[in-house]
């Protein structure tokens, strides 16, 4: 089934757009994970990788029903090497057990056949001595388009073979995004951002799902509100992955412009203000109380956006 | 010590600018390491990681003496998971034990603190309960800079504390990199890639050492050598990555302009056209002369390229 059908269908029955944002630091996990861990497997990487999966587990097992979709970062994996790599797949799999669409933030990017590595490994099959057998096989990929058209095709093919999403950067939600992002280039006189949008456009016209909305995704940050307008009305049937709320700045009324008139057409990432909210909360010294708060956080937060879409 | 000056040093011992592409393919691995592999681990991922890092540490065995860099493309090692990225971890161990540097080939990008967990992960530290302890400890790492400088800043903080390199995408070899990075943008009436190429000159220019290099480096594909010679000017003291040679079309004629007068500046790459050489001399039916036909297909190149610099 096509991808955007799928998340769109999950929005619906949660009624929420919430996008939980999976990335684990070692010194803001808990004590009471990070004890048990320790006691385990000593300082390893072994231990931080246990520590992430267990952590995730718990953020998992209360957020599933409040949010359609988890993005774990890999960069905080990729820290702790094998082990890390481990604990990012187990936490894909245990989340899409749990019910929950799965988004790879791994911002992929490469020529054609190096692309066509990458889409297998996450979203599609890999070669096993001749036979065929599926990679992560998670539900959805970010990727980086600066390489153009035949480094996105393979993802694009994998979307349109195996169900599944790709959510390609348009306008990043970081101070510096505009060094390349916003120049305006002399042919259509638009910014990169927007020709880009029309690249998103383009390549999502034949991966419409039923929704009305396409598996070819764009990444807009919450944090220029203005542009994220402009760039709604370039890409009409895309699904926005909105980063940048919350811990980076954006509130509920700067994603407004991330939705269309039928109320979708977002998905809302939020990180370190979800699963680190029990730092903020009252709570027992173990930080046992952490599953709760990023249950709580997620309430909140899903409340104010569904108040403004 | 500096990057760019290891590499210009090691460069001038082999008398040699060839980077060798690790990047192996389970359907191109030789049957003397997949029989074995299999025979010890069945037809499991586990099985593709033991056969790549044997695969690989025959070609570092026979390349070590003829090339300074190596670089293995992550995407490969990623299809097969956790093990997968045990073998990529191991088989950048074994090249730097053999005194070769390692360029790890993965094009990360991301928001400020995120990508500092990827400079963390590829070139400085991680935290371990406290206590900070080396990452994957590469030399170099290849990344996109589509983000802009604070996605850019935490990889030139590790390069600058801990003596590492960046390449970052400039203007790439495959067909369609045109499609972002031929844009001419109004304000300087320069391309996207020359936008790129003055933040690179611009970036590198508190880690050039005693050689007159930088660690800040650019990747500019040897299939646009027209681009290329622009390029050079724009970024006298960046070292090329050159990618492109061989299975993509490039010849040493077309990498002639990556060059500056003093015969440096470029590092070429090849990876098919070198791992895969023995599917193309003559040799027994196993494949087991995989190795030597790699470092023959180095020393070809090495003289055709060292001929033109």
């Amino acid at each position: 089934m096509n991808f955007a059908d799928r998340l769109i269908a999950a929005i619906k029955a949660k009624n929420s757009v919430v996008c939980v944002g999976l990335d684990p630091r070692l010194n803001q996990i808990p004590a009471c994970i990070i004890d048990k861990a320790v006691a385990e497997h000593d300082r390893t990487r072994k231990a931080a990788a246990v520590a992430f999966l267990e952590f995730n587990k718990g953020i998992i097992d209360t957020v599933k029903d409040l949010c359609p979709i988890v993005k774990p970062q890999i960069a905080f994996y990729e820290q702790y090497g094998s082990d890390g790599y481990w604990a990012y797949e187990e936490t894909c799999k245990y989340a899409q057990e749990a019910g929950l669409l799965v988004l790879a933030d791994a911002k992929r990017n490469d020529i054609g056949s190096t692309a066509a590595a990458y889409a297998g490994a996450f979203l599609g099959d890999v070669d096993m001595f001749g036979g065929e057998e599926v990679g992560m096989d998670v539900d959805a990929l970010t990727i980086n388009s600066y390489l153009g058209l035949d480094g996105v095709k393979p993802f694009m093919d994998a979307c349109d073979s195996h169900g599944k999403g790709i959510f390609t950067l348009v306008k990043t939600s970081n101070p510096s995004s505009g060094d390349i992002q916003d120049r305006v280039t002399v042919d259509e006189n638009i910014s990169v951002a927007e020709l880009m949008a029309h690249f998103v456009d383009s390549w999502g016209s034949d991966l419409i799902g039923e929704s009305g909305y396409s598996s070819v995704g764009a990444v807009v940050g919450a944090t220029y509100p203005a542009e994220a307008a402009k760039l709604r009305k370039l890409m009409p049937t895309a699904i926005f992955l909105v980063p940048g709320y919350g811990a980076q700045g954006g509130g509920a009324e700067d994603v407004k412009p991330c939705f269309n008139e039928d109320g979708q057409g977002a998905i809302v990432n939020s990180s370190r203000g979800i699963i680190f909210a029990y730092e903020k909360v009252e709570g027992p010294a173990d930080g046992s109380h952490y599953a709760e708060a990023a249950a709580n956080a997620v309430k909140e937060m899903n409340e104010a956006i569904n108040s403004v879409r």
